[in-house]
Order: structure tokens, then sequence, then C-alpha cells
């Protein structure tokens, strides 16, 4: 019988973990395997914290979605959030419920999608926890970063005139998705709707776009699009104060997602979740130089989507009329 | 029929979340309700974080232990770390993975719990998660603190010959959690089996004693109890390289635990997790020291119950003999 999580037990999986993990960096103090770890903050820098949860049969199922591919999830929907606020990761601690019968080389596996990513993104694994889980599998995930406090994005910062711009391609989660949900055969998706499904399972958080449009004060306010174009657009506007509207001929829609008439796939780029590409309230005399700190992260595709109203609510502009947008969405 | 948190949504829960967060002290940059929260570091001090998750049936039932409970302890386990690093809590984060049928006012009553114990210990709420559990109620917390960098607290520091001392009454938690298992009416329950199960359901976490030991030098490690005292004077002596030898006659058994024979007692105190006491190995010299700055604390009681070795392993002195103690313990 394969081994599983239960037949190995705890130390010998914090052991497991800690053994991948590569030598930290300077900031780190202490590390993996006392009561906590300690971290030496960078002098002048705000420290920028966040978790996020991906729980299994609700975020993901295992039947469909890889062990790896959950690992690499769970740690890019927090990098997306500190991408958001302009902050550059460092750290992250992973907190992980487990079934006893979990097998082993699915830890293995969701902890190798786990740290390859956070090796990329240049961030340690400084600390965690394990634990049984009596049902689900559930992805915990703290992360922390820094930026310099004048460089902070928030959401509450838009002002009436700002455009509102979004990086990549979106709705193509939500494809991926559907293509999940539907029981298709991978052989037999296009390449798009594979794509669709790998941003689905595998985002790539926009750290570096977050961090640059952050650092050249180039944006006004950012948030990220985990729950959906509408959603972040209101978000962001509401919390200025101010009105947003969404302009639905110019939405970046990806081609994997593109299927149904038009009125079908503007609401599929509205309302689509788990993108976790990047808004931002650009100033409309800053666009010039919003577009060449995108180009500095790497020329990742940018779309302007809207603007930023002093009338209050959230619009659509298609074919030259406004109308209101529902709200959407809820984790629960 | 009663409110549930999936009838109410997610969104509505943030907010009710967020309106009962007092006012966030001057560290807090920025709290919740953006991407992620923003915090302001004191100069010169190490950043100390961790993270501990309760899960459902795994860490409590709810048939047994009220949902304010759940919240409290919850944090006091995260707490409890910080206090064996010396550090003083400044933030903590709440990540609640909850069925949709879990009651709004049950919600109401983790989150009071929660934050009752947070306020107390001067400690922000700057950001979480909240998500639907297809099972399971899963309560995740990351906690940070700050403590000056030579005052930090570790557990691989001990040395030859240092006292193994710890606070307060072992052994409690254990005790209650066997009556609630064996679903004794809190009724029938002596004065000292009722504060057994108090202390299994709401421990208090030791952050005072921690951050003074720490402050004054007193303690050469330190780490906390959760998972029983042998385990915790095995990993400080394992972890500094050394062996521990624990005095089996010296052993501060809460009343409530004490049952059975003098050899069971033993085995209580020993092997009973969740008390959430510290240990600290005391230079021999510095009891004194270490005294003063326990009684600085509060004067919460601390015993000596043992001394750190050349030579490795875990002993047991018990009337003038001394028998190597197995390994306990695993969450799996």
């Amino acid at each position: 019988m394969a081994d599983t999580v239960g037949s190995i037990g705890e130390r010998a999986l914090v052991e497991r973990l800690r053994a991948r993990v590569v030598t930290p960096r300077a900031h780190v103090h202490l590390g993996i395997g006392d009561d906590a770890a300690a971290l030496e903050p960078e002098r002048g820098m705000l420290q920028v914290v966040t978790t996020d949860a991906l729980v299994e049969d609700v975020h993901f199922r295992r039947a469909w979605t890889s062990a790896r591919a959950i690992g690499h999830k769970a740690l890019a929907v927090n990098l997306s959030d500190l991408a958001a606020m302009g902050a550059v990761p460092h750290s992250v601690l992973l907190s992980l419920a487990l079934p006893a019968n979990f097998p082993l080389v699915d830890f293995d596996d969701l902890v190798e999608g786990f740290l390859e990513l956070a090796t990329l993104e240049q961030t340690t694994l400084v600390g965690g926890n394990l634990t049984r889980s009596p049902g689900p599998v559930v992805v915990d995930v703290t992360a922390l970063g820094a930026v310099r406090r004048r460089r902070l994005l928030r959401r509450s910062t838009a002002l009436r005139g700002d455009e509102l711009w979004v990086t990549g391609a979106i709705g193509a989660a939500a494809a991926g998705l559907a293509c999940l949900e539907r029981g298709l055969d991978r052989q037999s998706l296009s390449a798009s709707q594979l794509d669709c499904v790998e941003r689905y399972e595998r985002p790539t958080p926009r750290t570096r776009v977050g961090r640059i449009v952050a650092r050249v004060g180039a944006a006004r306010a950012a948030m990220d699009l985990s729950d959906g174009l509408a959603d972040a657009a209101r978000q962001l506007a509401e919390s200025s104060g101010l009105g947003v509207a969404i302009d639905g001929n110019a939405l970046p829609l990806h081609p994997g997602a593109r299927q149904g008439d038009a009125m079908e796939c503007v609401s599929r780029a509205l309302s689509g979740g788990e993108d976790y590409e990047l808004a931002f309230a650009v100033p409309a005399r800053g666009r010039r130089r919003f577009l060449a700190a995108v180009k500095r992260a790497g020329d990742i595709p940018v779309t302007r989507v809207g603007s930023f109203l002093a009338e209050r609510g959230t619009w659509l502009d298609l074919d030259g009329e406004r109308t209101p947008l529902e709200r959407g969405f809820s984790h629960f």
C-alpha cells in the first residue's frame, strides 16, 4: 500500500518539508523549526500581509486538479494580493489540513508546486502548520511582503476621471473551470481552451507588474481580479467614493472564453472570477507613464476597460448605451 | 429559521467582522478591507510570525465547546507560540472555513471570543479570509509579534547544566478533554475538574511571562507545551544538541488531573498536551533572575522540572531511578 501522510506522521512531514526549503534569504533570522519564525524587516518599509485558503470541493477537486497545481495556486492567489498592494513578497507560511489517507506522493507534489513558485518569486517558506482534516484538504497560506510607505497601492484612492486598466486576458479561468466541470478530456480541448484550464489551475500572480507600477507611482489605486472584473471595478469605485463605467466593447476576453453571442461573452468577461489579473486606476494624464512601467515589467498586455465617475454606481457601456450592473458572487 | 453564514454571504460577514474591530493601534497602516494589510514595523525589532489551525472534530467538537471558546482558543494557541519566542503580539489574521449552514449567532460568538482575547492582548485583527467549507469548521490564525533581536527566545540555545522550568500546572487540558470525552455533565464536575475543562477550552497564553523573561534575558531557550512536557523537553534538548532529564517527582500536575496511581499521574503530566504553558531553559546561576522576572509577570507559579545534560536522550528521573522516555504524539 502506498504511504499516506497519516502513516508517516507530523514530525516526519515537517522534516520532509524543511529539507526541501532552499537556503533562506538574508531577511530570515529564524525559519522553520521553532515555535515561530523571526524576520528582519527592511528599514523604512511597510510590511504587507495577507491570507487566503483553498478548500477542497469549494476551490478545487482532487479528481480534476493535480496536487502540484493546488500547491502552486494556493501560493499564487496570495502573491496576487501582495501584487495588488505593490508589495514585493519575501516570506510565506503554509498551513495544511490533510485527511490521514492523503497520499504521501501528493503531499510531496503539493509542496513541490508551492515551493517551485516560491523559488521563482524569491520568497522563502518560513513556517506553517500541519494538521489532520476529518474531510477536505485545506491549504491556507499567509504571505508577507514589503513596500515603501509612499508606494503602497490601495483600493480607496482612485479619483474621478481616472482610467480603469486591467492586465492580461480575462474570463480564462472561468472558461477553464467550465471545461473541467463538463468533464472534458484534456486531449479534446483546443489550444486556447487548454490555456484556460492552465490559467485556472496555475494562475501567474502579477507580482512584477504590481511592484513596478507601484515603485514608479504609475497607478493611483489597484486590486486583483480574484472575483472578476465587475467586482474589482465596483470595489475600487465604492471604496474611493466614486462610480465606475466599464467599457463592454473593450474587454480583453481570452480567446478560449469566446463562446456564444456577444452578450454572453461580455457577461463572462465581467463575472468570471479567479483570473488573478490586476486592475489599476490610472490618472488619464499618467497613461504613458503607466504603459512604460508595464513594459518594463515584461510587456504583458494591458487594456483600458473603463473610467471612474463622480456619480456612484457600477455601469456598463455597451454599443453606446450605459446600463447599471448587478452585484455578483459570494464565496458562500 | 435562524440565519446562517450562507444566508447572509461573504461581504456582509466581512462587514460584520470589521465593525467589531476596535480602533487599530498605531502600527496598523492599513487594516481590514483591502487586498492585504499594511503594518509599520517598529524599528530595530524582529518580526515574529506563526500560524496554527483548529479543525472541527480534530481539535474541538461543536457539541462540546461553544463557538466563543473556539474563537478564543484559536487565537490563544498562536499567541502561545509568540510568547515562547519572547515576542509581543501586535497583529493577527483570521482565516475561517465554515459550512454554509453555520449559524450566524455562532459566527458572531466565535468572532467575539477571538476579539475579546485580541483586545486583552492589545493585538489588532488586520485581515483574514472567509470561505465555505464542505465539511468541518476550520479556524486558521496567523499571529505577528515583535521582539528585540538579542532577546528572541529560541529552542536550540539551551546549554548543558541549564535547568528546565515550566509555568503553571500541567495535565489540566488533557484532564479537561477527558471529562468532555466521557460526556460528563458540567454540573457533576468538581471545581478542579471544571477548571481543567476551562483550561482545555480557553487556555491563557503566557504572553506576559514570555515577553518579560525574554526582555531581561532570564532564559536561554524556550518553547510552549502544546504537545506536552515530555515533547517540549525533548525538542528543546534535541535542537540544542543535548539530552534532558525530567524530574518525575517534581511535576506540577493540576489537581483536576490527579487520578489513579502515581505512575498514571506522572504519565499524564508528561504526555498531556494543549496546556499552552511555557518551558524555559534557565542557567542554574540565573535562577534568581528568572524567578524575579516571573514574579514581575504576575507571580504565576513556575516549577523546576528537570535539567539539560550532555548525554543525548530524554530521561525520566523517578524515585531515584533514571529511565529513557518513549516518543509521543503526532497530529496525524
